[in-house]
């Protein structure tokens, strides 16, 4: 069974009980005896959230989702879950998650159940264990696999692209209701993620308000991050090959014989169809056009264009203008192809990575 | 346990006692002592269905199905359901989704089941729960990710297609004991679908009569949307470069030499017959053409054609008749190259796009 | 816990006790003091099995199977399950499976467990219930998916093949004990299969007697059906470019010329071993040739033996016996070629779809 | 709950207690009153082994396993199981495999538990279940599918290798304490296994001993089988390719030009290159050369050296020395050439298919 | 039920018991009435830990994980578990691994939980025991499968590099209460790990102390060990492919042609690139340079440079100082081309494999 489902479960169906049946729980665990109610409009559960990721298993960024190793811990203390030491022999009773749920259930004590809002798979729980202390302190452990939606992800920069991951918890009773505060020295990223193509920093814990199951406002700790990519394989897979051969493309423009030339703008034209569609394996088919996609579609045109101008020059030079033909090759070798892609490069420095 | 398949299982097992056995569970209910029966050809159960797809998880085109992160939640009154507040102690019990169908299985109630008509995989369920009030009022919310069969989806017009998909809950009961009405304010899809490659649109439930497991008609809610897709994906990847690469050609055909013209055009041949297989790995194997087929196939034809036709055309000039060369020559450069290119992509836009 | 599986499980050990004990289970029921009994010998118990494929999800060609959402169905009728239902209060009980299972190893009855023999993955069951009226009659059903073995697949006819696809469903106990009929109206294919390669139809239920588990001759209903493939695929992919590469190929013949027509026909070897890898990565690696690979082979022999031939040819013309070469020519590429290539095909569909 | 790994796992703890213990468990069972014990190093218990494999669901050779669908059953007598039939009031009790774990261990009985040595993944249990008659014979029987490590694989002899297949069943209980004989007529190979590629035979039972989980000699039954591959696939995707290839190229060589062979030379390396990839990609990252890497290389240095060669001898021309040229090219051309590539294969088989 | 869990499970909450509860678990047990406690700060329970690594399945770089079956073995002696065998009637308890920890759980002894520190994927437990003799002594043994990071790869060396991998097992409890040593005899590699491409060695224990869930130090035994690479198959797929392509590069700038050698330098960057993106699929998306990557990078950018170079003495040539061209040429040819490539090389080997 897996316990930690059964935490969320059993709170979630108190939730409804409170919310759905719109009576107040007070009076239920009222008629239990207890006193001092916690969980209420009137005393809301104060709840931390640690969330401590210990691996990243995967960043897949076609499917828009990451893999991790988490360890979630949450803390709360409920006077109505005290129990007397004495009697019981000793000051700390330990308990399954799920036989946790069952006795607060039974004494009518809210258990402060959470979703993770971007759970994608099934989780995988390795550990998970709860404690309660005599003064009605509890702590809950709980280390898993699993795998989150990464829906932020924005590829236009790509691939100088800053991309922010989130490990959103939701609680399942409304704000009213419990109220979470982050466990920050519990929470974080730990020292080998054991990812390699991303740098993860900028690890923070953020509260907030959403819209949980409940269908009300409802408290929410996100471990929110963010990656940069290693540069150095985009450099020489991609943009060091492209330059390299766009340098020869230019230096052979000297060689002077404009059908020569048209082969190897062909050639080149075939080699950006292939970076094109490598490049396209590694993202989703996208809305827009990234950096990259941009560069490489302008070096394309590019090229193509200047097959068409070596076309028009040797027509020149066969119907006898090749002094106009060597003068215009002139300009377009020594300054058009250089500038031209340098014009493109900057031109997409400047609109995708200097404009916010 | 899964708890959602035993709410459905249980519900099967008595529709399966209803519905077989010929026998009116009314009967058996009133002599459990309770008056008012609902869930009968008399007093059929009104159940509210809402369907609330959170995630898009995936789409995948060739296997016909996407994968999806699914709120769906439940909600009925049945008298028969009914207790003393005062006896129990409070208004609402809580139970576990088994817990409950067991509870109505005591009592001679009828949990109203559903099937998830086009559910293809396991369904992981993330969390589930029901709150039963004192008055008979049952709410059932469950949070769960699976894969659904999509089996409208048609690609005549790919890339520039609109996809149909579905969520089709269906009763297990039918329509004589139980019927459905959507809650729409429940339903519907997220705001953070985290899918990047369709515009997904126009949710609406709509409510319908099927053939359900038992063999006769049961009611069906289903959450219908509509997918279109991202153009720049097909635009850079596919209509720009076949579009630059035919446009270099015709130029190139100005160089007015035959033999050179063949080389270029057999090269386009094979960059066409790669196109081909590319698009064909991001589809299933059809028994029909796409759009974009059409397209690939027409132009994959012409340029044979226009190899054939050079090849006349050089053996013409070798035969001595240069001057009925050129002139046909100048038509097909100047015409037939591209209004025939043209012409498919106008005829594929009317045959495909226009026409219904 | 997997209730389907119990039912089998329990059958299983039933037919244990009944078969490798060697002793009647006649006699133990008899002291359970029920007089007629089924699942004997004497008595054997007929059992209706129904098979409904509802969707296909995957047709895997390579492994040999198929995935599928499939609901079984099982009816029979047993006096010892027979009970009282003015002692119960009604006419039906309802039973999750491995509870009916439970009563009626309880009092000695026979549940007709059965296996599918072709199953090959793990079967993920959506829903399952039985449910037993007072006369003793049982419905049982269950919808799951699994993968199944299809190991009849005989791909010589590729891409014309018809292949034949199987549901096997095996009783545990030998047919002296259990005997299964058919349940036409309760199986065959639904509508909304979501299959796009395969054309499945000609869906019939066959009933045997194989060796079942317990090593005795025991009862099958088997769903057999047929699937062709769309030929679309096979014509825009691989048989129009090979006429269209195999044509202009010929054409460029008439240019005369003895080496270029080495270097296109090179050419054309490399793209008939490129086809010849692409159409094996959608099959298993098979111990004969299919039709396709048949005309591939073919192809490429005939494209080698006439670069050989041009060899030859242009030797003959450097040692000046020219018109010989150019007489030998004539033959070859008015007749030998369109012919050679034609009569590969010709005995190709002769030999693999004719004859059978 | 896994019924199969629950008659393992108890009965490695029996094993355990039994050993690690160092107490015999005779004694034990003595105070239990039983007399004949079975299971103690004076009297071992003799248990039959039969293992059925009725499907290969795929080979592996990468990762070196392979997946089945088996059938495993075991039979033993163990007098200390026997019951009063008339007491009970039949002759045979039937169980889930788990019962019987417990009824054993109740009664201090020994359950042979087994290990599948070389299992890799999950084993997913399609059915499993157990009798007992009253003389104390036992039949366990169930069928399941797993991944298999089959770590014996030698691709020396690739593609013209025999691989062994292993499936071994090692006794937790060391061989004093349980001893296992083969049930031979319950084992061996399925007639439909459903793979494609390998001709699977030579199945056969091997008992022997090894050192089990409790760190002492343990009996093992192993299924062996031999596999070999269909060899149609490797003629028309790799040597028939390559022979065409290199035919014509030899051809080629008439045409009596320097540089034109360099270029059709320096093609076919390509072609190597890119063959040498292909193959590999069907392997794992070998330590040694196969057969088929061996003729790769060789082949793809042959035709290293021959580029070579032909500029040595264009040189040659160049500086006026046509006639030593053309006498050393008539030897390279008609002897070298084809001699060269018939010895590297002819050396092949020898060094790996002959010499053991 | 996953036994192996529940023993973690357990013995984590009662380590947070005694942790977080800040209260010592002594006292709790004296109540309980046993006299010598262990598990305690004043009386630290020692367990022996032993980590045998039975199959590698698979060894995943670009995840940077890898997957193993492995037997784990415990050994501990508590007093508090000790048992009268006259009033038991045996010396010796055996337990599933649950039932031990809420056996140990009810007499207030320690269970000395442990995590699998960089345990990934969910663990599939083949079988799992533990037995109890009467002096306290237990033993636990588990079989399993499951994916383990191996975050300590670094790539640098590739494909001479030398991994290290590591099997951590931690404590739960902190040091001060439980404390590991290691099982020599029982750790290691097995003999048939089944792992083709690496060669695993230097097996070893480790042990040291590292934070553990409880947030303190916590005892840690790791089995590490070694691969290197079988470097055949990068010799035969790689270096060789690009020695001999260099090789005949080198030869064929003899044929002394300025425009053919640009042809031939050009085909050899395509080579180039190819054989970058093939290698790069093999490796994560690194932040740093490969030797191999080093290497193919130089030899790109040179041969980029001689493309450069050559066309530069062409254009000496064209303008009539072919004199200054040729001796430029014979530099190039007869000492830069095959010293700069060497330098590449030479300098990698330096830098990369000896200097450390």
């Amino acid at each position: 069974m897996k316990l930690a489902r059964a935490i969320c479960l059993i709170g979630l169906v108190a939730s409804l009980a409170a919310i759905w049946g719109g009576q107040s729980q007070a009076q239920n665990v009222l008629g239990g005896g207890i006193e001092t109610l916690v969980g209420t409009p009137e005393n809301p559960l104060d709840v931390g959230i640690g969330i401590k990721i210990d691996q990243i298993t995967s960043v897949d960024q076609k499917a828009e989702n990451y893999g991790a190793v988490v360890i979630l811990r949450a803390e709360w203390a409920d006077p109505a879950l005290a129990f007397d030491p004495e009697e019981f022999g000793r000051d700390i009773r330990v308990f399954n998650p799920s036989a946790l749920v069952e006795h607060a259930t039974d004494i009518g004590a809210v258990v402060p159940a959470f979703v993770i809002h971007n759970q994608q798979s099934n989780k995988w729980i390795h550990e998970s264990a709860a404690s309660l202390r005599s003064d009605g302190r509890v702590f809950y452990v709980e280390k898993s696999s699993l795998t989150l939606q990464a829906p932020y992800f924005d590829f236009r920069n790509y691939p100088f692209d800053t991309q922010e991951f989130h490990f959103d918890i939701v609680s399942v009773f409304p704000s009213d209701y419990v109220s979470y505060y982050p466990l920050n020295e519990l929470s974080g990223l730990g020292d080998l993620l054991g990812e390699e193509e991303w740098i993860l920093q900028n690890d923070r814990l953020e509260t907030s308000q959403v819209i949980g199951l409940s269908g009300r406002e409802s408290d929410q700790v996100a471990l929110v991050f963010e990656g940069k990519r290693h540069l150095t394989y985009y450099v020489i897979r991609v943009f060091l090959p492209m330059l390299v051969l766009v340098s020869v493309g230019w230096a052979l423009f000297f060689l002077d014989e404009y059908r020569r030339r048209i082969e190897i703008a062909g050639g080149n034209l075939l080699v950006f169809v292939a970076f094109n569609w490598a490049i396209s394996a590694d993202l989703p088919k996208l809305g827009y056009l990234t950096f990259l996609d941009f560069i490489l579609q302008c070096m394309f045109l590019m090229t193509g264009a200047l097959i068409v101008f070596n076309v028009a020059l040797r027509r020149l030079k066969v119907s006898g203008r090749e002094g106009t033909a060597r003068k215009l090759d002139n300009y377009a070798i020594k300054w058009i192809y250089p500038l031209g892609y340098a014009a493109i490069v900057g031109y997409a420095v400047f609109a995708y990575l200097l404009v916010p």
